[in-house]
């Protein structure tokens, strides 16, 4: 052993997280040796509070400290659009990228067999639900543009579409294959004027 | 505010934290919030573990939770030879190489004049108190093949040359301007084997 235990602890700790490798993990943990002790407990602090405070809003399942979301309360947004996303992690870049207004969604996952995840483990009813009482009458289906994302905006499409609501996706700009997290800011404001109707040739 | 403030709060400690920039803190951060607790609760413990409990060994200046470090208490190490590094994160590299089995001194820094580092700043009156008392005739210097890390390992050959010692560096293998902390076994282990003393042509 010539890592002493509490380093060796934190080491294999922080190779939890993703894409976080023995060599990146020990680079931080030494770091974090080094750091004033009020900066590490900053650090724990904040990833306890993470756990201690945070869950989904009542509405449309977004992470937040409240029982309802900043957004869901924003009285200054239009209220007949809501954009679906599968995570709310999809929600800053979105937010960023200033072009949408409107409410969102977060389905919590998208429909993977693969992986045993159907329609029924989405946050759908809740969507609709929303549909019922909010007056929603469009909805940007904002998934990844891989298959599951695909798949998934089709189901939406299917069951939203007899609701006399017009059902649209990012298009313009996302690169295929492309995670959402990581497009930039122009990338999406296209996306998202660019919008397609599904099962329709591109919107004006 | 449309990410809740403690999980911005979160993205901004993680960004703190080198080589994380603000997508690899935010991605961090959404994975904290999705983890059980108690993973979370350890991650925690394990930061502000490093800072209550890891302090430098009383000899040789490595990071221990003892008085004394694991490898200055090992009895089956050879004593005679010392290994001079910068920093206490040096040691495990060398030690997976398996090549080295004598003692280690950690420095602390290296010589840099231009951010006001002299030798008066780093652990050298602990080291030469060692070798009175260690019966060291051997000293590696291993400190990075950079300027400072040359200037370094030149200074300490100056002052331990007349105390009798052999003082050699680390050679063959390390390429130029590459940081020890990301060398690889084969790498250390050639450049353990290939050491030349500071001042001559290598070693046999």
């Amino acid at each position: 052993m010539y890592i002493s235990e509490p380093v060796a602890r934190l080491i294999n700790e922080l190779m939890k997280l993703p894409s976080i490798g023995p060599r990146s993990a020990q680079r931080l943990a030494y770091h974090i040796v080094n750091i004033p002790i009020e900066d590490a407990a900053k650090l724990a602090r904040a990833i306890l509070d993470v756990k201690e405070k945070i869950h989904q809003c009542r509405i449309c399942h977004n992470l937040t400290d409240e029982e309802v979301c900043s957004i869901c309360t924003d009285e200054a947004r239009t209220t007949g659009m809501v954009c679906i996303v599968a995570s709310a992690k999809d929600i800053p870049p979105i937010e960023k990228a200033k072009v949408f207004r409107g409410k969102y969604h977060v389905l919590g996952g998208v429909i993977s067999p693969l992986d045993g995840i159907g329609p029924d483990r989405l946050n759908i009813k809740s969507l609709l639900a929303r549909i019922g009482t909010e007056g929603i009458n469009e909805a940007i289906v904002a998934t990844d543009s891989d298959t599951s994302g695909e798949v998934t905006a089709l189901y939406l499409a299917k069951i939203l579409s007899p609701l006399d609501i017009k059902v649209s996706r990012l298009a313009y700009g996302l690169p295929m294959g492309a995670a959402l997290e990581y497009a930039d800011e122009i990338t999406i404001s296209r996306a998202i004027e660019g919008r397609r109707e599904i099962g329709s040739t591109p919107a004006s």
